[in-house]
C-alpha cells in the first residue's frame, strides 16, 4: 500500500518535474496573449476608398460646407454632380476644422482637355495644416522638376515614383500624416513626416519635411498650433476633387 | 533718338535694379526646383486595389505557380474562379521569391460559414519575411486577445482599430514593411517595422517589432537573408486569398 | 556727357543682367539662411558629464531631495561622500517630479567586491516614467542572459554592445528617451523609442519598446501620464549612483 | 526508511505542483529571457571621451596619417601637441577610410583670439559621408543664421540649443548617423538622419536632412556609395581638432 502510493507519487513528480525540465519556448502560450485593452471597432467603408465609420467627411458629393473661403465666407469653387471643382480665381479654400495627425484619403482630377505644359496642367495642392503641401499635377507625359510633380511634397520631395493616370481620369491619395511638434521657444522638436499612396502605390514613405512649403527659398518651420485647417489651392487650373474624408490619429 | 535709347536703358536697369533689390524669400524660385534624378514612370492599376505595372503579381487568380508547399513542391492549395484557399492539413505555402522592404496588397476573406470563436474563426496569417506574422482572422463579432486579432502583428501589436468586414466578405491589406538589419554578430541593428491599412483604415502605423512571431514565449529576432519568401498559413480554416501583388521596395 | 551717361547706363545694366542670368545653384546664398527663430542659448557643463545649465540635477551629492520611497516618505538610500547608494529592502525610489520625453544622464557603480552572478551581481535598474527599465548590473565578464544584462532594455532589447566597466568603477549613461503616446481608448499611438550611450559607446540606436517591463510575461503597453517619476530600483544589491541629471525634451 | 523517502517526495512534489499552478503573468520568467545571440564584448575608454576598443582612431594626436588632401597627398594641416590645426589655404582633409552608418567622436577648438563675426570666427565643418555638413563655428556670442550655427546641420537644421562654450575652448560632438539609402534609379529610399550630443547637450534628435549641404540653393540628395570619407572643411580659419574616432555601426 504505502508502496503503491510511493510509486503513483514518484511517478507524479516525474511528470511535474519533466514539465518543468521543458526548454524554455515551451510554457504557457496565454503569457503572451493580452486582451486589454479592448481594440475599438469601427466600420470600414464598402471599398478601401469608401469613408470608414469613424472618419469625418470633409466631401461627400452634396455640398462644400466644411469648407470656407480664405476670408471665411462661403466656399465659392463649383460643387456639381458629386464633384468639387476651382473656380479659378476665387482662392483656395480651407476645412472648418483643423487637423493635426491624420489619414487622408482624398481623390482628384485634372482637366481632360490638357492645357499648358509644366507646372500649368491641371495644378492643385493639398495643404495639410495649412501649409506642407502634397503636389496636385497632370503629371502624365508632363515633365516638370522631380519636387514639383504629382506626389512630391512640392518643392522639397519628390515621389518615389511617377505613379500618376492621364488628364481626366480620377486618382487618389491616401496620406498617413504625422504633424511636427514645436517647442515653446519655436524651434522645431520633431519634424512632420507623410507617407503617401498615389493610386495604390507608394511614392512618399515616411518621409520626413523640411518645413513649410515654400515657392521662393527654402522651406522653414514656423510655430502653429496642434490642430490646422486643410487647405485645397486653386492655382488658376479648373482641377476637380471627390470622396475627401479624413481620420484624426 | 539717342534719348529715347538712354530712356528706354534707364528704365530696363532701374527694373533690374529693383529685382535684385528684393528681400530674401523673393529671388528665383528655380533655385528650389530640382530636375534630377527624374522619377520613374509606372503605370498604375486600374483601381488601387489592382497591381501596378511594376508590381511582382504573387497571385493574379489562375495559378499558384508563385508558390510552393514546405517541401518546395508544388503548393497544394485550392485556385478555383480565380480564388486562392487554404486546403487544411496541407500546410504553409511560401514564395518562391524572396523578398525584403515591400510594398504588399493583398485580399482575403474568411469563411461564409461561421464555425469556431476566438482563434478558430477563419485563422491564417501573412507572414512577411517567413517570420513577421500579419494575423488573418475573423474578426467580426469575434472577440480575441487583442494582440491576436485581424490587423494585428500576432502576439505582438494589436491593431489601431478593428475595421473588419464580415465572414465571407473580401478584406484587404496594404502593408508598407521594411526588414530588420542585423549586424554580423547577429544583433539587431534596426527593427523591422510595418504600416498597414485593413480595408483602406490604418491600423498599424509604422509600428515597430519585437522579432520573429512566437506562439509561445516572446518574439525574438534571428539573423536572416536580407530576402526572404512571403508564407501564408494553413491553420486548418479554409480562408481565401486573392489579387496578390507585392513591390520591392 | 550725354554719350558718357549713357555709356555708365549701358555698362551698369550689363552687370545686372549678367547677375540674373547666373544659372540655378548661383543665386544667393541668404536665401538658404534663416535667423529666427533664433536658437536658445545654455550653459553646458564642464565636462559632458557635467549638467548643463537647463538641467534638472536629480542627485548632485548633497541630499536625495529629489527623490522619495514608494509610500511618498522620505528616500532611504545612503547619502554619502556625494554617492547615493542602495539601502537594500528599504525598496525603490521615485523622484517626486514627472518626467516624459528626456536627456537623462546618470552615473552608477556596482559593489567593488563581487558577489553572486547572472542577475544577482550589482543589480539595480533605471525606470523611465516608472515603467521603462534600462538595466543596471553588473555585467563585467558575468554572463547574464542577452536582454538581462547592463544596457539593455530589461527583458526586451539587448544592447548593441556590452560596454561594461568593472565592478566598482563608475560607469555612464547618457539616455534620449522618447515618451509613448496614447490613444483616448488607451491603445498606443505611437511606442517609447531610447538611444543609449553607455560609457560613451553607443548600445541603443532608437530602439522601439515594447512596453512596460515584465519580470513575468510580456512587457505590454498601459496608458500613463505624459510626465511620470524616474524611478531607482531596489535589487538587494547595494548599487551607488552619482550625477544624475534631466532635461526635459 | 521508506517514509522518509516518501516524505520527501510529496514534498518536492508539492513544491512543484504549486510551482505549475500559478496564473498566467506568473508563468516562468525564463520565457522572456533570451541567451543568443550573446552580446559582443568591448572595452570602453576610460572616460566617454575616450576610444572603446572597437573605435577606428582617425586622430589620435601623434600624426594625420588617417587623413588626406583634396588631391590624395598627404594632409598638410598641422599636427602639433596632440592636436590638428586647420592650415588655412590647404584645403579640405578626407580620411582615407569610408563610413556609412557610424557614431563619430570629435572634439574641436576655435581659436582663442576672436576674430572676425557671424560665419567668420572659427569656421570649419564635419562633412559626413564627406556632404552632409555638421557645422563647426565659434557660436558663442556670435549671432548667425540659426541653421549656419555650431551644432547646426548647415543651412538646413537648426540645434535644439545653443551649447557653445568659448573661443579656445575645448568643445565635443557625440554623434549617431544613419546614412541615407538610395534607389537604383538614384532616388532616394531612406534620408540621412542624425542625432548629435554638443558637449553632453542633445541638439539634434533623429533629425533627418534634406541633403547634401550646399552654399546656395536647396541641399538635395545625390546618389553615393555606402562608405564615403569623412571630410574636415578648411574655412580659413585655424580651427583645431583632437580625439577623433568612429564606430561603424
Amino acid at each position: 500500500m504505502v508502496q503503491r502510493f510511493l510509486f503513483s507519487c514518484i511517478l507524479l513528480f516525474c511528470v511535474y518535474a519533466l514539465q518543468a525540465q521543458k526548454a524554455p519556448r515551451q510554457g504557457d502560450p496565454k503569457l503572451t496573449e493580452y486582451w486589454e485593452p479592448e481594440v475599438k471597432v469601427i466600420e470600414p467603408g464598402k471599398t478601401s476608398a469608401d469613408p470608414p465609420s469613424d472618419a469625418i467627411i470633409l466631401f461627400g458629393g452634396q455640398n462644400a460646407d466644411a469648407w470656407a473661403a480664405k476670408d471665411n465666407s462661403a466656399a465659392k469653387w463649383k460643387v456639381e454632380n458629386g464633384i468639387l471643382t476651382v473656380a479659378p480665381g476665387t482662392g483656395e479654400i480651407h476645412t472648418k476644422q483643423g487637423f493635426g495627425d491624420c489619414q487622408l484619403h482624398i481623390e482628384w482630377r485634372t482637366p481632360a482637355e490638357v492645357k499648358g505644359e509644366s507646372q500649368g496642367r491641371g495644378n492643385s495642392g493639398i495643404f495639410l495644416m495649412g501649409r506642407y503641401e502634397l503636389q496636385v499635377l497632370d503629371s502624365y507625359k508632363n515633365r516638370t522638376y522631380s519636387n514639383g510633380q504629382a506626389g512630391s511634397i512640392y518643392k522639397q520631395l519628390p515621389p518615389l515614383v511617377n505613379a500618376s493616370r492621364g488628364p481626366g481620369e480620377w486618382q487618389t491619395y491616401d496620406v498617413i500624416f504625422t504633424a511636427p511638434r514645436f517647442n515653446e521657444d519655436g524651434n522645431v522638436k520633431s519634424q512632420a513626416h507623410i507617407t503617401v499612396l498615389h493610386n495604390g502605390v507608394l511614392v512618399q514613405n515616411d518621409a520626413h519635411l523640411w518645413g513649410s512649403t515654400q515657392y521662393i527659398g527654402v522651406a522653414t518651420y514656423e510655430k502653429h498650433g496642434d490642430k490646422e485647417p486643410l487647405v485645397l489651392q486653386d492655382h488658376n487650373n479648373p482641377t476637380s476633387f471627390r470622396n475627401i474624408w479624413i481620420r484624426p490619429l
